[in-house]
């Protein structure tokens, strides 16, 4: 999506919203925490996130990586910085091919200082030398394909002749196709409001995000705003020269001094906040809960599940309910197909699934296969040598004392919440749980955990659950569902014996939505056909992300060779959504 | 579908289900009878209706017009008898011919008497001279497109030389192809029983259904069971002898005596039960519903609507609700579609609608077109001078004072009687209502009035309304539909002036159901496209079917026309299906 029309759209919405700049990590385990960050930022419902470009294309490759991860795994819509210093025109031609071939469609378009070590920036022979002649270039070779971003300067760029004299560079760069702008970090709102309505008074009449960056120590405040030359008042100063050594107190105070910032510009009719989280999640979160602007996330989240940015997905809106905590590995195995799901899933003509070894890959390019990983996992999963064991880490996963299993490879849903007693008493009778939902009759579609597809909607669940358990166990279930008729399961093991109640093309929805003048929505469903190529994927995670901790022929190794071996993967769904209780099945086991 | 197929599924649910035999009346006005009959018993779910065949093809072109008009139209399950006797194999090539493309695929093969004058059956020289040489025919020429079905002699056909004998005949017409039996009319159980006892014991193991004649007058009565050589009980002669001159006593004991015929049948297992109509409505009705064996048509529907029995029709299952009391027309205006909307309507590419001379051409077929219509029509509407006059109409018609609208084709659904009340007074209002809804909010799938699709589902409806206003009236609901944020509305005059609050390509679904282990199924949808074709056919309707009864230039022929061109068509949602009201909206109007 362009950010520039979801900018509008939101503005008109008249509800605040925000995004989140980030840079490229120098290290293979920065680049690990980065994507965690992401995935659990996306949580909050940013319009957008954007990554900046080193000096000079220094960090391009980097870049590059990580807007596609954000857009193509974490769905998120993305915006790419590109600067034109020390850039041959080649380079950015590159840099922008790559972009498009991306399905990225949004450029921050800047001039960028001087590389590290030049010092001064220098007039560029082979390139350009201005924003505005980036901007014009992209318009000329690409139209209106990608969405443009100009920087602004509520106190004038430090080498501006004067604030009157740069906002007209600000107007040339418009002029030459930027869409909106983004402004310099401040801290004294007067400039804001005055470079505002300096540019109106030129005739600049796009949208002007504000950029805040909160205040999280004071060593690099201080190196921020004297490179930017930014104007600090005086009680802010007076504020952090007596809490200066005490970093917990700077931080604090830099929370409390961005939230004033915000509500402050919020009465004056300011809707869109953008963040330079220096990569550090902690502050923006705490600033925009204090705010209570995420409790709106629910009623701007379109799906239940996080709609995929990638424009040849856009139509997309069913999908199955068995990857529900590996989206990125249902993102991978799809990556191929022409045509996503529109309205049923029953309409799509047997969609193939890509292989495993497609998110192999792309589990590398994440960092989500570091031996730095796979020494945490170790450590929260230890080394069980007998069930009993291995139930215990799945209670204390469903306790949040761990959080990690190899089939939840996102944070817990926060609907779950809602039957945690009820899933940890299961998974220490051995019924061990991976995928849920409550049960929800009617909520309406705005409300803060099971709601989605905006206001003025009803949504709807059917209670789910599944779970690995034993042949013995099973046989207990199976003869208690004989007197369970609303209840409709499918078990299987590795070696693919199944037993099921549903008919082999059957396709059961079991998350809905009703909105006012639309057809019904009908997001997640469960289905044999996806369900037999899940618990391939589900059963081999025993074994490589689980079993492979430990040594050939171990006592844990052996364990759970055996769970993989004998064990069924099992789901149910209580089709009475109404006055059904799917865990009555489970008392007393 | 194959009717043997469906004996088969029907059997296998374990309740009662029903056939109905008609024949073709002689004269315009019988078959304008008729055809409103077959209209008002489909509401019983019969499992199928067949059209007999007039000896040596004497009604050969009424029985093929019934069948279609019946599969066709009222979107019943139908059987084709056909005869062999005096008919040639051309002939008989020409009628399976015709059959099959009218997408017939049931054949009842009889042999046939002889033509009237004839006397005694003679040997047929240029064409078959039994039924198993028919099947045979049938067999050979059609393979398995045909579900076949022979006629059983409980007492022994009057000419066979024994019952033993007899079923031997029956035993061949089997071999051949025949894939179920209709036995003729009795009286006598323990003959139905010995006939089914002996054909089993020849191995004789397809359904054979029981054929029942309730009594309605005694001299019919006599030549019926006199021409088949009926055995008649004692009691049943004894108690008819006490009331013969009594008509309505002895339709009282018919109904009375087949009731108590068809409990015992179905005590002794009998599921299906085969009914000689002879064109006659309510001892049938009567019998059934006494038996409560109608209770169980909600659990039989599986749809809303009539689901069409057209195989090229099967995968239909969305339509707009604006056709729902004129599915003929919907019927004949979307014949010449290649794909039918299945899951849900936003999938069809936009259907083109037929024009309305479809439709007129076959209201000319279904005798809809006659002038004793017209003059019926007349005294029901009277000539109205005043708009008043008008309002009293629709008023009448909500209380089933008078049973023809223009815009209402069919007997009222069940379901308007919940909120009869609102619409009298929205109609005394001069709020002209042709369409609506109440109101569900998860009720039961087998509900009487609005289930549909099966047990163990819950259904749902959001309140439509549709009605002509005047422009004055318009405005002051349009003023209140400003409070009413829930409500969605469309409003358009005969020339086309238009106000809505929906986008033009918006579809609302407004019937749902949710099922176990099933996507969700929406049946009925409110969409703006398709309401702008209807609107069409609605205005015409004024002119064509009320204005025309009155000559030009007359005051209720102006008064008419006067409401054509000013008033407005309106339709209005209540999106709030869970505590919406959209009656509060005209309150004190």
């Amino acid at each position: 999506m362009k950010i520039i029309d979801k900018i509008l759209t939101l503005t008109s919405e008249d509800k605040p919203f925000y995004s989140f700049e980030y840079f490229p990590p120098r290290t293979e385990a920065g680049m690990e925490n980065l994507y965690a960050r992401l995935e659990r930022m996306a949580r909050l419902e940013p319009a957008f996130v954007d990554v900046t470009w080193g000096a000079g294309g220094s960090t391009s490759e980097a870049t590059l990586e990580i807007v596609d991860a954000a857009h193509r795994y974490f769905s998120l819509d993305v915006m790419m910085h590109l600067t034109c210093t020390n850039m041959s025109i080649s380079n950015i031609e590159d840099a922008l091919e790559r972009a498009k071939d991306s399905d990225i469609n949004n450029i921050l378009a800047l001039r960028g200082d001087a590389p590290e070590g030049q010092g001064k920036w220098e007039n560029n022979a082979g390139g350009f030398n201005y924003a505005s002649d980036l901007i014009r270039y992209i318009r000329e070779k690409y139209g209106d394909y990608f969405s443009i971003g100009a920087g602004g300067y509520p106190e004038g760029h430090p080498e501006a002749k004067s604030k009157a004299n740069d906002v007209m560079y600000l107007k040339k760069k418009i002029d030459e196709g930027a869409n909106f702008v983004i402004t310099q970090l401040f801290y004294d709102l007067g400039e804001y409001f005055s470079f505002v309505d300096r540019c109106r008074a030129i005739g600049i009449n796009c949208p002007i995000i504000p950029g805040l960056l909160p205040i999280h120590n004071y060593e690099r405040f201080r190196q921020f705003t004297e490179l930017c030359q930014t104007k600090i008042p005086p009680e802010v100063n007076k504020r952090l020269e007596q809490i200066k050594d005490d970093d917990a107190a700077v931080k604090v105070y830099g929370i409390e001094l961005c939230i004033e910032m915000c509500r402050k510009l919020n009465e004056q009719g300011v809707r869109g906040f953008h963040f330079y989280t220096l990569n550090l999640e902690s502050s923006v979160t705490a600033i925009l809960d204090e705010l209570g602007w995420t409790d709106s996330a629910a009623s701007r989240r379109a799906l239940p599940w996080r709609v995929s940015s990638l424009s040849d997905r856009s139509e997309e809106d069913v999908r199955p309910i068995f990857w529900s905590n590996r989206p990125k590995s249902y993102l991978a195995r799809t990556m191929d197909w022409d045509d996503f799901p529109n309205g049923r899933w029953g309409d799509a003509r047997s969609p193939s699934f890509g292989d495993l070894h497609d998110y192999y890959l792309i589990r590398r390019g994440l960092g989500l296969d570091s031996e730095r990983r796979r020494k945490r996992n170790l450590e929260q999963w230890s080394a069980p040598t007998k069930p009993e064991e291995v139930y215990e880490v799945f209670a204390r996963f469903c306790l949040g004392e761990i959080n990690a299993l190899p089939w939840c490879d996102t944070p817990v849903r926060a609907e779950t919440s809602h039957i945690t007693d009820q899933l940890l008493t299961m998974n220490r009778n051995g019924l061990l749980t991976i995928n849920s939902q409550p049960q929800v009759n009617g909520a309406s579609s705005t409300a803060a955990d099971v709601g989605w597809g905006g206001i003025g909607g009803f949504v709807f669940q059917k209670a789910y659950v599944e779970f690995f358990l034993s042949p013995q166990k099973l046989q207990q279930i199976l003869k208690r569902l004989e007197d369970a008729p609303t209840m409709t399961y499918h078990a299987v093991n590795a070696a693919g014996d199944s037993c099921s109640n549903c008919l082999d093309d059957h396709v059961n929805a079991v998350t809905w939505g009703v909105f006012p003048g639309r057809e019904i929505v009908q997001p997640t469903v469960v289905d044999t056909m996806s369900f037999l190529i899940w618990k391939d994927e589900a059963f081999h995670l025993w074994l490589e992300e689980w079993g492979s901790l430990y040594e050939n022929g171990s006592a844990s190794h052996s364990l759970i060779r055996e769970i993989h071996d004998s064990y069924y993967l099992m789901n149910i769904v209580e089709n009475n959504f109404v006055n059904g209780d799917i865990f009555s099945l489970f008392k007393g086991l």
